[in-house]
């Protein structure tokens, strides 16, 4: 007879024998105090030197303001399903909001960036049951969940490599429905994907274009429209995925495109259909950020100052990153094990927090550290970071690896 | 070459042709206003008939309070993942609430129900390669999805039918793993599941047991622990998986079982480690929520109440529902367009909101109106809904159908 708890114990050991087990960090964030986090049973302040609220947004007093208000006009439930009671006016101005955002004709709002992603990539293929993906090798596992979930074909092209790319929609017939998956800044590399170049090959070859700019929006482009939008292609991508809970400081995910296609993907996307919609707080709270990130670029330029300085500062001390063009500043430390230590000792001795990451989220043998300077990270917090990265890769005799750029 | 946009219009004209194209009513709950609505451009109130906040906890004062505290001290967004910063005390404290709530070891969160029913099924035939599902047919969209997306080897039962499992159970080898997935409450037909007799069936046959309580935690057994905790059964199932939106008036879902195999679910789900986790206003506030009504049954008591009262109105005025024991009333149509204009009426003339429900919710020919009692609605809005009722079927020529119960 199958003994059920052998099974499960048997996968926690496994993952605890590869050096991959998760203990999760306990930290308590407080409003009006960006970046720091109260952390343990301590509750010892430390710097957050790798949240993905990169511009501090969730603390943002418009934001918060409008968030508790709504908790006190509306409640905290929206109640139901888009279809069955949880069609409010927050939501519908949110999508409105973000259609205007990336200048497409309609959005569609889903509970989470990950299931904008796996749901959209899903129906899409079911809308088009010929339909070929091609698909960037590092791109997040919420795409890479969407494409498997769709059975549909598919093409994975080397990370950033536009020759393999090409190489394999020329190797499928021309008349059949394709579509390119990509991420316009790569959350583990922070590389930025060549979209004119991407969008060229998408017109020979007669490809839609669906780009993941959830590390992008609000940080980058006019008025925080994104990457695809400061390099001047957005109208050349078909589809716009983003996400709400990033620079904007809120939870959620969405799609942008002709009215058409999201019309056939609200109606027939199984996980935007049987799904409570956000709460009214959570949308009108992530109205207001993108709102404000429209009309406000004081946020995105002290962002840009902040990460220059610590690039600056790490090369200094000699420091190895991963070079590129984003606010993503990896290093890479290549050992799961010395990773973890470097992330204990970095919030033990030095109060700072920089979560190391490991398989799965990057390949084995690229265990990294993952920076993200904020608009809120002080010059005297750079030195310190900088001061106790040197110290505890001397502890540990770690020296930071060069990977090979794509 | 493939024409794009000329795909996406024939979905949604094909939706159009078969009678299922959804426009969303807009509807503005407010606080202190439950279980009414403002509905449209001309903002008239109506009374809500089908909403899942079943006990219209999203706008109770603690609830409220809890969320908008939260939100004061915190901000909105949690910033990350649960790795990667994104573990604070509100959604620790959260999965302890729950896991007290089952009498399970431990509990873990995801961002929504539909959420951690695709991503636990998924990730369980990840563990368990050779799993063996057995499934009723009438199981919720998410449930299909975790099936589907797990590729495990799976059987679909008659709704209800223990003689079809049984047969199914014996067809396949008895040492491999297998796990039976069912609903307590089907949210549809409102029916609940001979779980005892489930639960002999997984004994005799060494398999696991997996419930979906989200249309019962809060509503039914000892402190709201659901259906599975009234009949007795709790220690009986494995896995007992429910919302945080419905009774508890928030969002997200969860799941609550052994230490071993919550650990196993957590180190391994996509879908819950590679996406930010519920903002502490929203933990805190369904945190407040489960504990109110694990203190309270005022709320149960006055909504079986109200059900029993509904349900005698019903068929004194000779309406036919759909028999069962629970708070769900569905009244058959059969008929997607007769059942929509029914609930256009429904509005337009007699300020009612019941959603009506077509396929792919419900299958084709039991089209219906589906009616969720709860502890606001007075006898005055009983007796409204009643007479409305009479009038509209009477004007459209509607007669509700009887629909054999499994």
């Amino acid at each position: 007879m199958f003994d059920y708890n052998a099974a499960f114990e048997k996968q926690v050991e496994q993952i605890k024998a590869e050096g991959r087990y998760r203990n999760f960090v306990g930290l308590q964030r407080e409003a009006g105090n960006f970046p720091m986090a109260f952390w343990g049973t301590l509750k010892k302040q430390v710097v957050m030197w790798c949240i993905n609220d990169y511009l501090g947004m969730s603390q943002h007093p418009k934001v918060i303001e409008s968030a508790a208000q709504a908790i006190l006009n509306n409640g905290v439930g929206s109640g139901g399903t888009r279809n069955i009671g949880g069609n409010n006016r927050a939501i519908v101005e949110l999508e409105q909001e973000i259609a205007d955002l990336h200048h497409k004709e309609e959005a569609l709002v889903f509970t989470s960036g990950y299931v904008s992603n796996d749901a959209s990539l899903t129906t899409l293929s079911k809308i088009m049951p010929d339909l070929i993906y091609f698909s960037d090798e590092s791109n997040h596992a919420s795409m890479i969940a969407g494409l498997r979930n769709s059975r549909a074909e598919k093409h994975i092209y080397r990370h950033l490599d536009l020759v393999h790319l090409e190489q394999l929609l020329k190797s499928v017939d021309i008349n059949k429905p394709k579509m390119i998956v990509f991420e316009s800044a790569y959350s583990m590399d922070g590389l930025i994907s060549p979209i004119g170049e991407i969008c060229e090959l998408a017109k020979k070859y007669n490809a839609m274009t669906y780009i993941d700019e959830v590390h992008s929006v609000g940080l980058y482009g006019n008025r925080g429209a994104g990457i695809a939008n400061m390099l001047g292609f957005e109208d050349k991508i078909d589809i716009i995925q983003g996400t709400l809970a990033k620079a904007y400081g809120v939870i959620g995910g969405y799609i942008a495109g002709k009215s058409s296609l999201i019309d056939a993907i609200r109606l027939t996307a199984s996980g935007f259909i049987f799904t409570t919609s956000l709460p009214p707080a959570i949308t009108d709270a992530a109205r207001v950020s993108i709102r404000y990130l429209k009309d406000s670029s004081t946020e995105r330029e002290r962002h840009q100052s902040v990460i220059s300085k610590v690039k600056k500062s790490l090369k200094m001390a000699g420091i190895q990153v991963l070079e590129n063009q984003s606010h993503i500043i990896p290093i890479i430390i290549g050992d799961p094990e010395l990773a973890r230590k470097a992330s204990q000792l970095l919030i033990e001795k030095h109060n700072i927090f920089v979560q190391h990451i490991n398989f799965p989220t990057v390949p084995r043998g690229t265990e990294r550290l993952r920076i993200t300077p904020t608009p809120g990270h002080t010059q005297e917090m750079i030195v310190n970071l900088t001061n106790a990265l040197v110290s505890v890769f001397e502890e540990l005799g770690i020296k930071p690896k060069v990977i090979e750029a794509a």
